[in-house]
């Protein structure tokens, strides 16, 4: 099953209590494709870069099992660009600059042969270019997931209401569930939420897990206990990614079936915050991320 | 099994998003020795009150099986009163008033027939007063519990640390874990901890669940999702007096009944937040605890 995944390739100076990191290759397309790839392949990208961007990082997401070819390159433009620091507890970041750069008029072409995907990941982009992915896919998906964040809510919300309309998976955390359903409760929350479009929610909540909700059923996972949070940038995308991948690989749409790809979503973003941008996810291998799943299951498993 | 309680009976003020009760029996043992009594009878309770306290709240507390041979009465004292409001997210709150009265002079006194109590929840208190209960213990009961907060890691740290060289679990909020540790990270946290006395610790997260900390062993256990949270206060009391009236009950300090109890626990302080003070603790049964705990198993059982 192959998927389509939209979203950023971007560079990222980033600044943590342990450390710094300049011009990095990151952005939500770059963690989407390295955690997804993990699971199914190919991952049919599309983005848009500048011609700064890294050769050998892009030959390396290809050797990965990425699909490239809806990589526009604007070769006399530059690549977007994010510049964060986060707080002494890593519970907060400021941003330092963005530039949107060739992202700014970013018009999303799917190439043919991505058209017929069956699994497609909306990654965090202005509502109206997630719309015009939809528009161009000449079938429709069995599964549309999509991340997006308070500034569209503040900004976009008439495009992100149409948006949500067309998708079967919505990824948001906590505090984006609130203002976008004006209820306190996760449980209340939910219910405004399934009622705008998407019949699964799935709502992060970082150190604390990530709750799925699908009509009546209810799954709460845990958060896998760090000794160390490096860089937290990217954590939502490769949980999505990771999520994504393993429901594309699998091709199963039950309950069942999307609590294990939470998951696996969930051991995905764990060690991708071990270290700076992408660079845990290039180490990891099959055995290290089925060894952390059980983890997982030791973590909850509870007989009543 | 019997337990003893030591912790206030106090009166509060809560002023809440969805209303306001004035003068309500409250404090720590009132809500621990309400949900422990679900499981465990008699809960043998050490506190103290002024001759204001209602005859007819305490007459209901020994009717549901606590022992009051431990409550010591001083008739031209007033009972310790608390006043807050919480704030519109009920995530934070304010204090408004607080009124030592009796508990200023508290010492506590340990019926002889209390003595030798094989389980022992010792309430948020002083911790010179908690040390003073176990002084008068004839026999090393079987399982200390010990809550405390961050007003004493701030101001009787030396007593604090002498009394958690003295317990077998210590139930501490995430904020008090990494207040007393100096460590951000929940496991780092839990390690030093454990080297200060308790060889179990167990994290209260609120809407975020708890963890469960022995050895090796770690488990999360979540917390369910409520359409609306009426009045917070005493969660954490009736968390401890769930849990540990559980485990007096079965007499099980496996780690597998540890997690059963932080479950029971759980479903408890799920209960209490639906109304305002004890009210809700009044009107619950054992099918409904029953039926609640198995909503806990739902939420967190997945197929890896």
């Amino acid at each position: 099953m192959s998927l389509l995944a939209v979203g950023t390739l971007a560079y990222d100076d980033v600044y943590t209590p342990y450390g710094e990191v300049k011009m990095i290759e990151a952005g939500s397309c770059t963690y989407i494709a390295m955690a997804a790839t993990y699971f199914v392949q190919p991952v049919q990208v599309v983005s848009v870069i500048g011609g700064d961007y890294n050769d050998d990082f892009l030959a390396d997401l290809q050797r990965r099992g990425s699909d490239l070819e809806g990589v526009e390159v604007i070769p006399e433009g530059k690549s977007f660009y994010w510049a964060g620091r986060y707080h002494d507890d890593m519970m907060g970041r400021d941003t330092l600059d963005t530039q949107l750069n060739v992202l700014a008029d970013f018009d999303p072409k799917v190439p043919e042969s991505y058209r017929k995907a069956p699994y497609v990941m909306l990654g965090n982009l202005t509502p109206a270019v997630q719309s015009r992915v939809l528009d161009q896919l000449t079938e429709r998906p069995k599964l549309v997931a999509l991340d997006t964040m308070n500034f569209w809510m503040d900004h976009a919300l008439e495009d992100l209401m149409a948006v949500l309309k067309r998708i079967d998976v919505l990824i948001i955390n906590d505090e984006e569930a609130r203002q976008l359903s004006g209820e306190l409760s996760l449980l209340k929350a939910a219910a405004k939420i399934v009622e705008m479009g998407p019949k699964i929610l799935i709502i992060k909540k970082g150190e604390h897990g990530a709750l799925l909700f699908e009509g009546e059923n209810l799954f709460s996972a845990p958060a896998l206990l760090l000794p160390k949070v490096v860089d937290p940038t990217g954590a939502g995308d490769t949980f999505a990614g990771g999520l994504i991948g393993y429901l594309a690989a699998t091709d199963d749409l039950s309950f069942a079936n999307l609590k294990r790809a939470v998951i696996y979503g969930s051991a995905m973003a764990s060690f991708v915050v071990e270290d700076f941008g992408t660079r845990r996810m290039q180490t990891l291998d099959q055995e290290q991320i089925d060894r952390r799943v059980q983890r997982f299951g030791e973590l909850m498993t509870v007989s009543l």
